[in-house]
């Protein structure tokens, strides 16, 4: 039996379960408590910041794979070091701890992307940020950020300031996109990959809340150029698991990487109930260099809306109750606010009609009201 | 969160776990060892035939229900004495404990089965045995028999009388069927129901080998004969969870009860890949007294084929490799003869092709070989 061993006990983690259980694969996780998502598959409680504490759970499995970005790479090299297997590799996962080493990749490898520069300590010039098309500019602090932290739309020097005194800031291009896309796959040791429809992605204060997929209205060429783009950079950094892509359309029919994540992704939540082989799924078979799973979809469409705070039981039934085709996913968190409690997925004909559905679970889980 | 505990620990309460991670549901198991296809969710080890053991379990959860029919009555019914909720009740259960019970029952609330008398101590008179329809005929031990084990086909006194010796035979007409067939659905305690569509059945040796879903080639009035079967039984005994009610359909466009199942079954493995909602999750749903799940289909038609014996995960990897598209469950078994212990599903529009491309699956992980 394939033993994996996840770091983190977040949502991701948990959603691996369902498909360790059908495959077989023994799974478990080092987290941070008891009390996390995936309890029921937590093997070890300790700190992802201490080696020993990592090296202790990573020598009883077979690969060691991700629920977050978080891990230091130094810790990923030294398992690496100890002939331990990582999926995805330091030098994969190197690009989603620093913006900035993404940066200068997605340009080594020619990936479309947006305009940026570094500035470091001091005020950019005006002829660095007449390249960049003026401001507002978008200003990304290299490491730490996720879900829209480290992350702000700024006007002038002033809004950055505090950043650029603490050390380089990522000064990118204000892209005026269409929409917002996200193209996931997966690749595994052997070298083969597979990837998914291209999904459209809205997101609210920077966070993913809606998914709709495949993307509506997609031109074939925008489809092509952001498979290449996935491919692309899959293959020239040696990504293990599943990667997600997330990309700007832009008016000319461009797609520009906005950012990347080595693991499954909330974008790709959809393909639980929509594709024949989830990303769940595909990352466990993927980092175990099993073949990948077949990725074509079961209906037109599928949409995913997010659920933020809490999930109350009693609203669940109320929910279920009116909409028995939603499908709901509760992470078995404690209530917070703005906190990733669940996910609802809907899959159909019609994405106006899923999202018409998807929105109003949501609205019941989230205020227990049903106003039609 | 609602605790729903199982008692058994075998393939069916392993396949709950997905759905209980889902929905967020807390499922925990009594199990005769922690080596069981359950053992992820197993919280107590002891023998179902102890009250105290049981009780013990029982009182930690919300529920009870089950991965087997095999617990004595008396206990379920000391259960109730003590006010915990048993899904399905005992009342309801008898009819899978007893096949005298389940005849009755049957011929009382007016669901087709086949003809069917009770053999007591001495051999059948001739006018017996001629309303019967005439040897050969089918015998039954009323109770313990499971997968093909307690059921002979006869041809004379002499094939039952070891039987007849050790108590009551229950002897049933050998039907002349068509084919078999599978309804399956589930009842919630207030009183909400939901079929799935009829499925065909093809048993070896008795035990269910594949199945084809919805039946191919239906009839209209076949498929509301089972449709009617089923809710009569459902509400007559009040089943609670999931019922699977095996018929056969016969050369003049009737169905014919054969066997009840309380529980989640292996003719409704399918409905995982082909249903919005598993059996296991609208198992879960029922006996919490959540609304039921939609049941409608994602696809024309799903094939589900068992592996016997055991699974070889090198083979898995052959298996996966050519055929991606066919899903593999595998139950956690140590090998042994004859024994389930995986299953596949392959989703599509022609149930010939997903036939084939299952039965190359599953020979390829009983085997090792792949012959085209």
């Amino acid at each position: 039996m394939v033993k994996i061993g996840v770091i983190g006990g977040g949502q991701l983690a948990r959603m691996m379960i369902p498909a360790s259980v059908n495959l077989n694969f023994d799974l478990s996780v080092l987290a941070d408590s008891t009390e996390t998502s995936a309890s029921l598959v937590t093997s070890h409680v300790g700190d992802f910041r201490d080696f020993n504490q990592v090296r202790a759970f990573a020598q009883e499995v077979d690969v060691v794979t991700f629920d977050h970005e978080h891990v230091p790479i130094r810790i990923l090299e030294g398992l690496g070091d100890l002939g331990i297997s990582v999926c995805p590799p330091p030098e994969a996962l190197q690009l989603t701890h620093n913006k900035i080493v993404m940066r200068e990749t997605l340009r080594d490898i020619g990936a479309p992307q947006p305009r940026w520069i570094v500035a470091g300590g001091k005020v950019p010039t005006s002829s660095e940020i007449e390249f960049l098309g003026g401001y507002p500019l978008v200003a990304k602090k290299p490491t730490g950020g996720y879900d829209g932290k480290g992350v702000r739309v700024v006007s002038s020097p002033e809004d950055y300031a505090d950043w650029l005194a603490d050390g380089l800031v990522l000064l990118e291009e204000k892209v005026d996109f269409v929409r917002e896309l996200a193209q996931l796959g997966a690749r595994r040791p052997s070298g083969e990959w597979l990837a998914w429809d291209l999904v459209e992605t809205t997101q609210v204060d920077g966070v993913c809340a809606e998914v709709v997929a495949p993307a509506p209205d997609l031109d074939s060429a925008v489809a092509a150029k952001a498979a290449d783009a996935w491919e692309g950079i899959a293959e020239a950094v040696n990504v293990l698991g599943v990667l997600a892509v997330e990309l700007f359309e832009t008016r000319d029919g461009a797609v520009l990487v906005n950012e990347l994540a080595m693991r499954p992704h909330n974008s790709g939540h959809v393909f639980t109930e929509l594709s024949l082989t989830s990303q769940f799924e595909q990352h466990l078979r993927a980092v175990a260099d099993f073949p990948l799973g077949a990725t074509r979809t079961v209906a037109d469409r599928g949409v995913m809306v997010n659920l933020f705070g809490g999930v109350d039981h009693d609203l669940v039934g109320k929910a279920m109750a009116l909409f028995p085709d939603v499908k709901i996913h509760a992470y078995g968190k404690s209530p917070r606010p703005g906190r990733k409690a669940g996910h609802v997925v809907a899959v159909g004909d019609d994405h106006i009609e899923l999202l018409g559905a998807c929105r109003k679970v949501a609205h019941i889980l989230q205020s227990g009201v049903y106003d039609g």
